[in-house]
């Protein structure tokens, strides 16, 4: 039976359902991979929690954080081989997220990132560094979480060349533009998108592109060896959407999507946020509400397309597909 | 510089296809993976070749194959470390596969099965032999080939529960129902495929549902653990629709598609082939022609679909794809 700690820093809803799900999957990771999984460390931005046998979870999986015990000395302190960062993204920054990966990796711990400021920000220095040590940098909870992104482009078309990729990345624009499209007002639908919490209190970050920006940013990075800078990317929004638009689409049997693209000429690769029309026999145009698509084009396996739905539980679930690989490769 | 020498059984289309990529990808081989991959060996059913230093190839890719080099001996004498089978199918005895895989893995060799006689006939016996002798058994060109479906199984879901799969896994009879959507005969619309080169010679093995059979089969024992065997299997075909049923389904505004299922509940898993339809808002219902596609859901990543096309070459990079999989694990 090998011993695995974990660390979580960021300890909002993502975070806790992290740790939910590694809890449940205890007997799982025993019996697939003779695994002994101890999360050993949470932390907030204010608080955590370190205890080297394993965390003393209450019987409503609360935790008695103490004050302090978080940033500087936090991922020394955990003891942990292995890192899952949720906190929240910084992408000019790279944020506390950026600090915690980069300690992690430098100690020989794997890194797990659902946050994308630390990639966006320097997604090649903490490749570099994941190397350097001999470990990984794994971010498919960063990048579309359920939806299968950089898995699709570094596993499932291994050896393939891939030409282009366009994806809807965002759930909170594709929501949004579902529900302008069936009649409401901008304002209305992301206010509803708040409601249903698919969108944060302050929308801009998505209505505006940045974060379909960020994930094509670490997609074109991480799966092509890029190094675009999120100022390299040429970004539209949906915020500029007038009525005349969405009558001029209905007339035309259109549907419009907030699409994530990468193009890849010869190892040349460019990335935008584009403001795209689909027809109705497209498969993005059954893309609606909270689901999210991506489709690959490539030089002998054709088009793939993937389609997924978001959730906050599907996204850890995601973070923990890229341990379980972890697990997978050590267990060989 | 690792070498990796291969050995193909089935040298028709799809063994060439395989061969062809190989060769164009030697120096990606080489670079990423520091591997010297060298075609040491080929056979069809009546001829073959070996050259353990790597076959002779002619300027328009022709080998002078030699009468008798195939059959009992060819896997020994091959000296390989991985064998492609792209044989003919038999589900019914496993045909001249299965004892070619099984010889590979009995001496050591990983196995890469285009081919889903064998897998059909002995999954679950091939994979405990791989697992006695230390390698791998890989089945990614006999499920579907560039559609993502074992992998997503195995990899992309990794550690979630899998409740439901249903996938469009026959190019032929996807392309004749929509054919007769749109008018035509099924007997022209056989004719069509095999025209176009989407049907066999003898179609009955895909419009009897066996071809979607074999492969929810293949999937249900390699991804569930399953033991089924394929008369375990209810069938339906798409030989039996009337007239009378396309002008039923066009009435109700619904599209008919031959599934393949699986349903795994609580251990217990059960696969059928059925005859099924889909609003048109419904992802299957976008599914025309030369495409496939898989639903997956499962318990926290909600449902996943993937959309691929088909063709010989993609099938050839399936397998490939496999082999580069085999290739990453060593390289690590």
């Amino acid at each position: 039976m090998k011993r695995w700690n974990i660390a979580i820093t960021g300890f909002g809803a993502i975070g806790k359902a992290v740790a939910q799900i590694i809890r449940e999957r205890e007997q799982h990771y025993r019996e697939l991979y003779a695994a002994d999984i101890r999360i050993v460390a949470v932390c907030g931005s204010r608080a955590g929690l370190i205890d080297h046998d394993g965390l003393p979870w209450g019987t409503d999986s609360a935790l008695p954080l103490q004050p302090g015990v978080t940033g500087a000395g936090f991922i020394e302190g955990s003891h942990a081989n292995v890192l899952i960062e949720a906190g929240p993204t910084n992408f000019e920054t790279g944020g506390s997220g950026y600090t915690y990966i980069r300690q992690a990796l430098s100690q020989g711990m794997h890194a797990i990132s659902i946050s994308k400021g630390a990639l966006v920000f320097d997604y090649a220095g903490l490749a570099d560094l994941a190397k350097a040590n001999g470990v990984q940098l794994k971010i498919s909870g960063a990048t579309s979480a359920a939806l299968p992104t950089i898995d699709l482009l570094q596993y499932n078309l291994a050896g393939c060349q891939v030409l282009e990729v366009e994806g809807i990345l965002t759930a909170t624009t594709n929501f949004v533009l579902s529900k302008m499209m069936d009649g409401m007002s901008f304002d209305d639908a992301v206010a509803e998108a708040k409601r249903l919490g698919i969108a944060e209190p302050d929308p801009r970050f998505d209505v505006e592109g940045w974060d379909t920006a960020c994930k094509v940013n670490i997609l074109a990075n991480a799966g092509f060896g890029a190094r675009l800078k999120l100022q390299d990317i040429p970004r539209d929004g949906i915020d500029q959407i007038s009525p005349a638009d969405i009558q001029r689409w209905k007339a035309e049997g259109v549907v419009p999507k907030l699409i994530g693209r990468i193009q890849n000429d010869g190892g040349n690769t460019k990335a935008s946020v584009e403001l795209k029309t689909y027809p109705l026999d497209h498969p993005f145009s059954q893309v609606t509400a909270r689901m999210k698509a991506i489709r690959v084009n490539t030089d002998v396996m054709g088009e793939i397309t993937a389609i997924g739905v978001t959730s906050p539980l599907a996204t850890a679930a995601a973070a923990l597909k890229d341990f379980e690989h972890l697990l997978m490769a050590a267990h060989r």
